[in-house]
């Protein structure tokens, strides 16, 4: 029997994306699996149901959910959807495990095999699957337009009858996967961008990219890609030189976050109230707490003439390529276990070994066991 | 006697620009002249009073009016504050002639000298006083900024673990200041662009900068840098044109205008309706009625899924920069007329016959006379 993939229409809200998309539908269905959605499960994204070739459409989301071996999300399923679902079923998707523990335990029970897009290993292997990054380069573009938007100078150097305009200087706090596509999209626009990282093999990539790496003299290079957390005496080392670099920045944009924690904090009030009136901040990590302690989620703070922007899920604003991206990441993840439109799932493949949250009545990753099971005893 | 100049704290909505920055204002008192400023006139604009030397402060609009024997404006000056000038004294800005008779009436009957900055003739040596054009070159730029927010995708083609993101298609209409700044932006983003003009002496402006001219067989040069209006035959022959490449754009910047009259309608309602869902136009000519028949100023307006944006003012938004650029043009134009410290107008510099629009109880532009004398006989 081939099995058979779902994607509903996303119900969170101002979430615009879309878990598959035209082309990802198609590939799908050519590897030999049957493709049901839910109507218009496209359409904030600006893929129209007629765009999709070779897809059954379902009236509603529970339809899917009651026909689907495999469920396709962006965000993570509620306790009804999951409710709904095929006994033994399988669900890819972002899963906030750490955040999401009602969830995770209905999965359990209801032994469902879920994947966490969060989960997958940051492997060379798994590049093409790793939706975290490709949203995060997302959120990195629009960072710098939104900051753009704000600012009432020009990001360029404009050399114009009337004289010369000085070009912005932007200051990038964090050099992963956002603050990389943040210091490129600023470049591009004309800007002077210095950035900083805590981690100092970040320093070769961000001068390639034509940006100064701001220098504290600290390095917390840490394990998995991210940073290790810092001790009193190199945050304050850190602190001062960085403060200086933001009050001399017409932009700030900050993205440093460690999944599953708390983001930290990078941008103290008094730095803040060291900044020029008409400077911004853009944080990224607003959603995880703000890297700045004025941050607040979803809000447009003013503080002393400082605009403190603090957007959330800022990749959905770019739903049609976040979605044509997020797609093809678990096309990539899901595709080696279709053999002749069969699922069968390798457990030898540390892909799928290390994203597995749960299966067949058992939490996979110990983490979310841990946490889960001082809440709720199994 | 040195000449008092004045500058006032704007007040018309969403007016944040500043006629004078402290650049400006130094310049103008090491000329001699003395300068007065109604306290907190740079506030919107990030100019604090603290970042001005040699300038008086007042505490009103009325007592500056009242002190200053010219008075530098960004919009113009309403009925109340024309009645609270120094008789025979002069006033600078943008005048908006053909929308402001009665404000025009006053000034003849009070015998106050006004230049429009409109009026500054386009010829080389006045370039660097031309402000319609450092504004308009300001409304390109933060077209495309204003565009590349809502568009649900890139502008630039990305390289991604996870493929290729195709880079979006901008099509520019009108290359004139503020279509080339749009082109310029709009390439920096890594964007596809293509611009079209009725003016083809601007095709190879365009290509110099990396945007593809588009090419309707119908030209429409005139006088003074502006189009002249074309025959039904000739629209019709460059709307078929035009209207494919709107068809094919992700973002539409259209910026055609001419100075005082309606801006040209280019994109229909039919020509919306061909487009993609999910693509953007900018009308910055929406002040003007708008080059797109479904264009509402100040509004953003959604029609079967593309998004049709009519900002106002848009170079307030960028009011620092927007002001150094204004307050430079302005020095540029009254400096010439300063001998020692004291105000000595050449009448015979064409630059202030042709911009001067009162002057001792007189109209002195003609147009202007024209369309006044029907309306309160003088």
């Amino acid at each position: 029997m081939p099995v058979i993939i779902g994607a509903l229409r996303e119900t969170a809200p101002h979430e615009s994306r879309v878990s598959l998309v035209p082309e990802v539908a198609e590939k799908f269905a050519a590897s030999g699996a049957h493709v049901v959605m839910e109507r218009g499960a496209g359409e904030h994204a600006r893929f129209i149901d007629s765009a999709y070739k070779n897809v059954e459409w379902l009236d509603s989301g529970a339809a899917v959910l009651a026909r689907a071996d495999v469920v396709l999300t962006v965000q993570p399923l509620g306790v009804e959807q999951i409710g709904a679902m095929k006994a033994g079923s399988v669900v890819i998707g972002f899963m906030q495990p750490h955040a999401r523990q009602t969830e995770i335990a209905l999965l359990r029970e209801r032994h469902i095999t879920s994947f966490a897009m969060e989960l997958v290993p940051r492997i060379s292997r798994a590049q093409s699957m790793d939706a975290l990054s490709s949203q995060a380069s997302i959120a990195g573009y629009k960072a710098v337009l939104i900051a753009a938007n704000h600012l009432q100078k020009f990001l360029p150097m404009l050399t114009t009858a009337a004289g010369t305009i000085r070009p912005s200087q932007v200051l990038v706090i964090g050099a992963g996967v956002a603050g990389l596509q943040a210091i490129a999209t600023a470049r591009r626009l004309g800007a002077v961008v210095e950035a900083y990282d805590v981690r100092s093999a970040t320093r070769e990539q961000v001068k390639s990219l034509g940006a100064k790496f701001v220098d504290t003299g600290v390095s917390a290079d840490g394990q998995g890609g991210y940073a290790r957390e810092l001790t009193e005496e190199e945050k304050k080392r850190q602190q001062e030189v960085l403060d200086a670099r933001i009050a001399a920045a017409d932009v700030v944009v900050s993205t440093a976050s460690v999944p599953g924690r708390a983001a930290p904090k990078i941008i103290s009030r008094a730095a803040v109230e060291r900044m020029r009136p008409g400077a911004v901040i853009v944080d990224i990590a607003a959603e995880q707490g703000g890297n700045c302690e004025l941050t607040r989620a979803g809000e447009v703070v003013d503080h002393g003439g400082v605009t403190i922007v603090g957007p959330v899920n800022v990749a959905a604003t770019l739903a049609y390529n976040a979605s044509e991206m997020y797609a093809r990441n678990l096309l990539n993840f899901l595709k080696p276990a279709i053999d002749k439109g069969e699922l069968k799932i390798d457990w030898n493949d540390e892909v799928f070994a290390q994203s597995c949250l749960t299966h067949d009545g058992v939490i996979k990753h110990e983490a979310t066991r841990l946490a889960l099971d001082k809440q709720v005893p199994a």
